[in-house]
């Protein structure tokens, strides 16, 4: 018998403790163990079946040495911090779903792990249902990992799958997707990148073995991508997704990394992820690209991969000493504006011909776009791939030579 | 330091090789060990920067107290098995890409395995290298399996997917494979889907916890797809895959399983898996549906996955006891007939609208498909669902009430 306690009884908390009494069975069929959770911390009491396990001081958590492993799913750093940090101390092995918690204080807590020869696991911190933390780890560890691009955020994909499917808006389709509980009221982490920014912190940090906060990370979000901009990409048989991506300069042990929107060919495996699913896509020396694909978010996937995580620490209590990653040296992130990739430029002109041909002058070789209903003072295109701080400086020049104001401005990355 | 031996030295073998000595470092670092090849086992001594740790005698690698890991790459079941048996017999650990071993004799070498504390690893036996294996068990072990369908076969990937793109024949397509390497001379193993067999045998036994021997599949290959047949699929918006699939029953504890071409919508995450690509859909009960992506063969691919586990072994020598499956009961696999599917339709008839009337009658609310360069006397359909055998017999009928010739049937599935 294994005695767990879950923190937090929310969404993915109940969730936790509705899968391990639904899979009981078959989890102990699995594990040889019968897994209980001897307590749940709540901030205050109300009406399941099981309130009897409920708690509210920690201390009586922390105090008990039944207790074997400790399930963080309060999120937020403060005070989930706190609890897992002493946890850790006190010989408890942790799992957690808290993405910013693993984001902005991974580094430390597996380092209190090691040292105190327990586990820190957080499969349900990126991709939700989706297998990709221990994959990452484990079966792709033959391989050096040069780049990992993904659809992180369940709820953005779903609001810019409404736009390129129906021809939404943003606003209508962000208004769907609240209606439908796949928003939340206040949308600003999911639509403004930030949700998308941690999980690429934590696969960043994972496979390359250097911490990166949340902070280093240059984010966009998808507020000003409009429908034009989706009518143009299907010109050149794109789509617009936001993407995490990082990249990895193996000669100068540095990081390139960036949340943004972005154009993506319609043949790239990522492009096909819709809805709330989300897509990572892991880039290997030797295996080449591996893709996974799921369920990114949600009660159920979530829990899933968070009592998956449990099982593992009931098979292993002690310490898998290879999931770690260190402070990172200083100048580890480099600038994102040193990558080289090719822009999406929309813009009002004056003269759509002349515009067009001082595109072609300063750009090079552009890809036209064109669009229904395309008024004659608007103009669009693709420009060739160049390092991104060039095109800046030449996107400047361009608006003011060519009397153009700019509208849309979308990265296409070669996924 | 562990030491290691590689049974075989051709296409995955010689990978194996390679990846140890270009990322020796990276997994040193991973690992905490220096891995080193010691013998490899070849049938005839040639030039190599490493032929001094050429052998030809397996006895030596057997007896060699030194050697805690063999990697057998030979393929098939002989002597494959007995050096297997004999590795674990006396103690040391195994890894193998040999599906036909697998499939064959998974059951008999997992037991010895346990029974010997020591691991039997074959994660590179299905998909490649792609990680599949390892999430199914570990990864998606809070979740009850109930479906798996994958595109297991590159080879018939390929094939099928000039066929949809370029309009290629089956018999050029397999042609191009050829010459390009993809497909083997005698290609049977692959467009009469025995490979994709093995693997679905492999995916349902450790799933399912049941081992199923592909003499109790039934196999249906792609030799008789028709670029007619592409061009109705792609009518009602579906391409044609070959799909090796397992559906479990929970109540009876039975299975249905099955490896044949079929219908999928373009909506599918499968449907966009092209080229020499596999894609391995899992559908667990409480994470959903959870695609696994990337290169299915090849030397360096699968040669990841090998390196992988000979890790996992590095890191856990001793027995990962749920890794396991048993002997199945009788009556396990049941007739896959009994599965409820859709089939499409294509006939020779002599009157296209008296046809087409009788197919209503006969079939129910069947959807009526066109395509370019139709004949006057060909008709295509596709019928509801309803099982499979009942489908069988009304088509049977059909023929002789309609005076219909059947020159295409295939099954639709919803993945």
């Amino acid at each position: 018998m294994v005695k767990i306690a879950v923190l937090g009884h929310g969404v993915v908390g109940s969730g936790v403790m509705e899968v391990l009494k639904k899979n009981q069975k078959s989890i102990e069929r699995k594990t040889g163990q019968t897994i209980e959770a001897k307590y749940v911390l709540v901030r205050h009491d109300y009406d399941v079946d099981y309130k009897e396990k409920f708690v509210q001081d920690f201390d009586v958590i922390l105090q008990d040495p039944e207790v074997s492993i400790v399930v963080e799913v309060m999120g937020g750093v403060h005070p989930a911090y706190d609890y897992v940090k002493a946890s850790l101390l006190s010989g408890k092995n942790v799992v957690t779903s808290n993405k910013e918690l693993v984001a902005v204080k991974g580094n430390e807590l597996l380092k209190i792990a090691r040292e105190h020869n327990r586990n820190f696991l957080f499969e349900a911190s990126v991709g939700g249902g989706i297998p990709i933390i221990h994959p990452l780890h484990a079966c792709l560890a033959a391989n050096q990992i040069s780049e990992i691009a993904g659809i992180l955020n369940g709820t953005t994909n779903f609001i810019l799958t409404k736009m390129i499917k129906e021809q939404m808006s943003f606003e209508d389709a962000l208004a769907l997707a609240q209606r439908l509980g796949y928003a939340e009221k206040d949308p600003t982490a999911d639509v403004e990148g930030f949700d998308a920014c941690r999980k690429i912190c934590i696969l960043a940090s994972l496979a390359f073995g250097r911490h990166v906060y949340p902070q280093q990370v240059e984010v966009e979000g998808i507020t000003r991508i409009t429908p034009e901009d989706v009518a143009y990409a299907e010109d050149c048989d794109s789509v617009i997704k936001l993407i995490g991506w990082v990249k990895r300069n193996f000669e100068e042990n540095t990081i390139v990394i960036r949340v943004c929107p972005a154009l993506l060919s319609t043949d790239s495996q990522l492009a096909s992820v819709d809805d709330v699913f989300n897509g990572i896509l892991v880039r290997g020396d030797i295996t080449g690209d591996v893709m996974f694909y799921g369920k990114g978010a949600g009660k159920l996937p979530t829990a899933s991969a968070v009592v998956a995580d449990v099982i593992e620490e009931v098979k292993n209590p002690e310490n898998i000493a290879t999931m770690y990653w260190e402070d990172a040296p200083d100048h580890y992130v480099v600038d994102a504006k040193t990558a080289v990739l090719s822009y999406y430029v929309r813009a009002k002109v004056l003269d759509t011909k002349r515009a067009t041909e001082i595109a072609e002058k300063m750009f090079g070789e552009i890809t036209v776009l064109s669009r229904k209903g395309q008024p004659e003072d608007e103009i669009a295109f693709l420009t060739p791939e160049t390092v991104e701080r060039t095109l800046d400086d030449t996107l400047a020049k361009f608006q003011s030579i060519a009397d153009a104001k700019l509208l849309g401005l979308i990265r296409r990355l070669d996924y």
